[in-house]
């Protein structure tokens, strides 16, 4: 076969694989948003042979060589990049045995089922066998990943989330933060102290309204409800696929302010699987890139764009009407004070941006130690609540508000939390990136007026799908690698500097 | 391989199969109740993917020789009857190259989706060309199978869905309930008018209060919400896998009647999935039998059991209160009037018990015009408007209660109608046996308490999965083999000696 058929054939490959994710993918959605409880076992099955096919079709035995033989193909930029994209997968996947595979599929779905119980019972005993059990798979499958790509177990377990990450360039970044941000804390406490009272808009806020309010916000930032959907679940997600991108939300009646915030964090992840480059759909290269970079367009909608001064001018109205709100609880300048509130609390989605990093910290650290065998799955809560005081100041009152809260470690999910505070750094360079380079950006953001900030977004980040690596993404788009200048003067700015008199 | 070994290796990969077939359910229902219309060509590839993964799985090419194998394996009358599926499946799909299964699944998601729109708007010359395709594929695939079962292409068609139905036997059935109903319809409409007239319960009806109601009522027969889900869609429906049976409604407002007995139809369908033979689970002979038995189940709730007098004895003040109803119009022997109300109507999923076969007579006596090529697509709205004056008596207004009311023909599934009157033949067979067999059955539905009824159906019919033909189970049940005999007895009772007294 000559080199251009190769990978002629490799792109039709690949493209019944991505079609097995999708459809593994809509069952995922199906399996955390609606599924009744009874369906779990079949379900598991359902997974675990897609799994098996996906796997079956990724370690075919002429697959090293189709991949050898395209590779001397002329092939452009997206071509090549999509080809490195498929030897990444099969190095991956043919470091397992199915067997290994469908394995950790079973167990993974299994431990998520009994966690959707143990959560609201706090009933972290109960989930002690399936997690071990998901544990013990988990790192015999990065343990054998590790081996291929010439990195320890945990490295090659965040590789399947961020592509590259290595603990030994986290690590320093982690210490610092760990070390700057509870002083930070200390002082954005005080500033807030100082500052004006905030008054907290009165309840009930029925979830219709909050629903209706939601689904208005949406549809300004730009997501398209003929192309996806909003539904509820106990963990918000985005889930589905680019052209049916489904978010998930919980609403509280009582608080409007934390299913809004969620919903439009989701709807940052959801524009951005919508942007992906709509000529590589169903090819590894048209897919999101890591994790870093997904939750940094959820974060810079969320925490960069919706939480400031100029987004809350524009839609303090909108979420006055929405609730038949009156009086100043609800002018932009109070809830201003409502969003950017700092305070030592227990959920992780639901932290402000200070602490938020220090969630992540404790489970970073915590799971590498799993991983290293250095701490023992029935250790965890103890170790949980011991780090958790240390870190944020105040004790966990209960596991369901401590190890059980996050969804990562019970549905197989290792190595996945470093992501999210990479993402906040990376939202908060690529934010103040655009707004020199679009001075029209933050303006429109003012009116309601989105276009321009989702240009930029299409134009540097959604588009470019996984042709550059993310550190070629950042440094193309600011100028220059993440590190976490930007993310720091972001919290001075707005948490010490900014806390008296914007909106 | 020994003949045992084949066997087991052949259970191993239809459980395989069948896994796939899950997961084709749970996007089909997904597709139908809640995708954005975005979804529809992703979606229509996933399930095309799906489709070649299940056909290259069961035309693998040592297939024939395992199952030559295992017919030599000492089996018991389950695995006998399981390996008889398992060669008819690879028969079948043998028959038919992988491109045609894929193109046949592609055209009949996108006819679908167009008939999504072209039903509201009653416009049929768009959905001409996609139908035509779908005719197209179709035919061939009928064809193609027919040589291999040495039967004619429309007999193929139906054998989908019934196993072992035919024209031939069919037609003289069909012919005679032609000649029999019109006449029983005018008697019917004479005995209702000469009776008490009805009062129509006065809305609006909530849909809330109506789905409150629907979910009241499955419970009582026996519907679990763990196994199970409650949903909307424009063509209602029973969906999912049997341990997560999902059934879907349309409300009115104006009129609960329709919604409600809809539902109780598919609980029907439901509580026979629900009740297949849990060890065998993932195996064809695990499956429900033919379409015929299966709409046996749902008739048998719905017509048999729902709109009986003892039946609405119990329900009517569990109807009454769900609205807040008063007077004689919320009666037992009123509501009686309305469920058992004969019109000249023209959707068939609202159709009363007499006319209903005269709906399914017209669209079967079409649909093997259309496979003969003796009629064309273009003119199917005429020739439908034509019979259906012909038969049952009125004009028909629009296509949008006319030709495009039904899902069937667009989504791929000719041949299927027919299963609708073979089911409410069957059903009231099934009841005439059943009440004569239990006498506790009939006691029970008047005081809401199910469990005799369903006791009889799960050891008569649901649990027999498809270890047996349809002729067998009904023989087996009642005595005798299917006839109009036991249903034309129900017509006569129920609309003619029964009109005046009944509750």
């Amino acid at each position: 076969m000559n080199a251009a058929s190769a990978y002629t054939s490799l792109e039709d490959r690949f493209r019944r694989l991505s079609t097995l994710d999708q459809v593994a993918g809509v069952l995922h959605w199906d399996l955390a948003a609606i599924m009744p409880s009874g369906g779990a076992e079949t379900r598991a099955a359902q997974l675990a042979e897609l799994e098996a096919l996906r796997h079956g079709m990724l370690v075919a035995d002429d697959m090293g060589d189709l991949l050898d033989a395209a590779d001397a193909a002329d092939l452009d930029g997206w071509r090549r990049a999509n080809l490195k994209e498929m030897r990444d997968r099969w190095i991956k996947a043919s470091a397992l045995t199915e067997d290994l595979v469908v394995a950790l599929s079973r167990a993974s779905s299994t431990c998520e089922q009994v966690w959707r119980q143990a959560r609201p019972d706090a009933d972290f005993k109960s989930i002690v066998p399936s997690l071990s059990e998901v544990l013990k798979l988990a790192r015999e499958a990065g343990g054998a990943k590790a081996e291929r790509l010439g990195v320890d177990a945990f490295d090659a377990m965040m590789d399947d989330h961020e592509p590259g990450a290595r603990a030994i360039d986290i690590d320093p970044v982690f210490d610092d933060l760990a070390d700057f941000l509870p002083g930070f804390l200390d002082q954005a406490l005080s500033a807030q102290a100082a500052g004006t009272d905030l008054i907290t808009p009165e309840g009930p806020f029925p979830t219709a309204a909050q629903r209706d309010l939601a689904t208005t916000l949406m549809t300004a930032l730009g997501f398209d409800f003929d192309h996806g959907r909003l539904d509820e679940s106990l963990h918000p997600f985005c889930g589905g696929v680019p052209d049916d991108v489904r978010i998930t939300t919980r609403y509280d009646e009582d608080d409007f302010t934390s299913a809004l915030m969620g919903v439009l964090h989701e709807t940052g992840h959801a524009m951005y699987e919508r942007g992906l480059p709509m000529d590589w759909r169903l090819q590894p290269v048209g897919e999101a890139l890591g994790m870093s970079i997904h939750e940094s367009q959820s974060l810079l909608i969320e925490m960069q764009v919706c939480r400031s001064p100029e987004f809350l001018t524009w839609a303090a109205p909108i979420m006055r009407a929405a609730f038949d709100g009156d009086g100043p609880a609800w002018e932009a300048t109070n809830l201003g004070r409502l969003y950017r509130k700092v305070e030592r609390g227990f959920i992780r989605v639901e932290a402000d941006e200070v602490t938020y990093p220090l969630h992540v910290i404790l489970r970073y650290r915590m799971e590498k130690a799993l991983i290293a065998g250095d701490l023992a799955v029935a250790d965890i809560p103890g170790a949980w609540n011991d780090a958790f005081e240390a870190l944020i100041g105040v004790p966990v009152p209960s596991d369901r508000e401590g190890c059980l809260q996050d969804i990562h470690w019970y549905a197989g999910a290792l190595g996945y939390f470093p992501t999210y505070t990479l993402g906040a750094m990376t939202a908060a360079q690529l934010y103040q990136a655009a707004r020199i380079q679009d001075p029209a950006i933050v303006p429109g953001i003012a009116t309601g007026d989105f276009k321009p900030l989702m240009a930029w977004l299409r134009a540097n980040v959604h588009g470019k799908g996984r042709s550059v690596s993310a550190t070629e993404l950042v440094t193309a788009a600011t100028g220059k690698p993440l590190d976490a200048n930007a993310f720091k003067s972001h919290l001075r700015a707005r948490y010490l500097d900014g806390v008296t008199e914007a909106a």
